[in-house]
């Protein structure tokens, strides 16, 4: 028997509401969860975990590994709208090793640093097999706002993401050798995979402007699905907006496509906006020096429709990356 | 090379004073660390990581598995004083096992109900090789209460203990065949090493009463030596006071002795109080149903010095379990 990793969640974590006490505000099933502190506070964590050879490989730099274990979780903080605040760090490591510890707290504290996130606690143990690695990031909104969640999606909006689709999973495909790499964009294509970017000035900025909003963590089309299924309604994507990298152009059609949407690893941001908020969401992309592209609307029709540029529309599987199900 | 844990910590993850922004009461170093949140509320947060064949065996039964996984954190927020309100829960499984999973969800989730604990999140993931469980838990202290802290121990406090000694690392002895139990004691004493109390009450009531506290999670005298070095201050222990339970009397004293004092997975509180409040801490443990016994005195003699009821004295070795040097 298999189970997904949101199946999961739904059979044996997802509290009945009694059980959930008068703190919780948003619990299992977003991002992240918010608790309400009045009377100006609210409190948002999140908690993502990284295992060696299933979300790094045992040869990755721990440069890398360091920001990227942080990145993830702050992703998560930003796809609410969250300032992070805090940080708690687990690592379970087979043997004591000064120089692998020193260049991945390097790279936690520098993205720790750069976003004032103090690293309060945590634990440090053996762990006999592989590497492991437990994030908790907490971040706070004001009491005013409720964040930007996955359910607030609304008939007619704009559906947008931010930067650049794909190359994190071409990356990935080149150095797992399912991909060849003729004209050598792997170097380019790299930080993608390795040093993807929390896009925490975009979330912040978005609240009062989005209506929704997710993290691509497991892909496009995964992780809008969530966000369809959170709000009820459906999407229709137009597959020649999706933003592609000039370093993807070699690759052909079908595989960037393919990595455009269901590729993982992405932490950009997905959100949804009302057709009125396109100048605000054009100058915001010019304020932060970030592409904000519009992929497509909302519909009421459920699952994600993609149109080709000649018109013709097809349902997409909502398959993509799960945990007890995919391949890395 | 090899490093201890401790060592780690202070080398790679204890932040520069600098580093740490305006919300950081309390960071790494204690039990939990403590945010300020004015006008109320101080939020305190901890974290675990438990790993398969290092924290559990892989046949413990899933319930305890799950119960301890919290219990252990909820352990760190009592050592503060703090009341949890919520908790988030990653798990590395290296296959999708419902029954598993289910009974450790039962077990969590019942430890968690039991003190209004909400799980508000968290993440599911694929580990290849060994199971990982990773808890954090959170809690609040009110703002005019800055928890109990490692470093306010008092030359001439008394130093206390809750409930019992010894009982878990002699059922994890017998498990791994390191100790005989000719007269059948594994079932008395596996309670405390596969459903250890998180004594919250406790803490909570030790708040304004207590000088200093610690949990004893390694064992306790490496951390009464952690919560000694904090305060710059030593401690006498009488060993003929230390509370051993009655299952233990069938084993060779020298056994259990060596039990009480380093062996780990107690999750009792030490805490120092001053003599003045005795009579306080005796109607505490008569409120709370709990054995707390004074078992010795801050001095100002770094290190612990044990004294038998002869009153032979000698110096204690700060060992115990190290989970970089440790057997397990």
């Amino acid at each position: 028997m298999s189970l997904g990793e949101f199946d999961l969640i739904e059979q044996f974590f997802k509290h009945s509401p009694q059980k959930v006490n008068q703190w919780v505000d948003v619990g299992v099933g977003d991002d992240a969860a918010i608790l309400s502190i009045p009377p100006h506070t609210r409190l948002v964590a999140c908690k993502d975990l990284l295992i060696e050879d299933r979300h790094f490989f045992p040869d990755d730099p721990a440069h890398s590994i360091g920001h990227k274990a942080l990145a993830v979780n702050l992703s998560d903080l930003a796809a609410m709208g969250a300032t992070p605040v805090a940080c708690l760090l687990g690592i379970g490591l087979p043997e004591s090793d000064p120089d692998w510890l020193g260049a991945f707290s390097d790279g936690f504290l520098a993205l720790a640093d750069s976003y004032g996130c103090s690293l309060i606690g945590g634990d440090t143990v053996l762990s006999p097999q592989a590497r492991v690695i437990s994030v908790t990031a907490l971040g706070t909104l004001p009491l005013m706002q409720t964040g930007i969640r996955r359910d607030g999606a609304k008939l007619g909006d704009d559906i947008w993401v931010s930067g650049q689709l794909a190359s994190a999973h071409l990356a990935l495909s080149i150095l797992m050798d399912e991909l060849a790499d003729p004209t050598g964009q792997l170097s380019t294509l790299l930080p993608a995979l390795r040093y993807p970017n929390a896009r925490v000035e975009l979330g912040q900025r978005l609240l009062g402007l989005a209506h929704a909003a997710i993290d691509i963590s497991d892909g496009l089309v995964q992780d809008l699905s969530h966000l369809l299924k959170a709000s009820g309604v459906g999407a229709l994507l137009q597959l020649n907006h999706l933003p592609i990298p000039v370093s993807a152009r070699c690759f052909a059609d079908s595989i960037v496509e393919q990595a455009a949407l269901y590729g993982g690893d992405v932490y950009e941001l997905c959100f949804t906006a009302p057709g009125a908020q396109r100048d605000a969401i054009g100058l915001l992309s010019q304020s932060l020096g970030l592409e904000l592209t519009c992929i497509g609307v909302i519909t009421d029709r459920p699952g994600v429709v993609a149109q080709r540029a000649n018109g013709t529309q097809i349902l997409l599987d909502v398959r993509g990356f799960d945990h007890f199900k995919g391949s890395r």
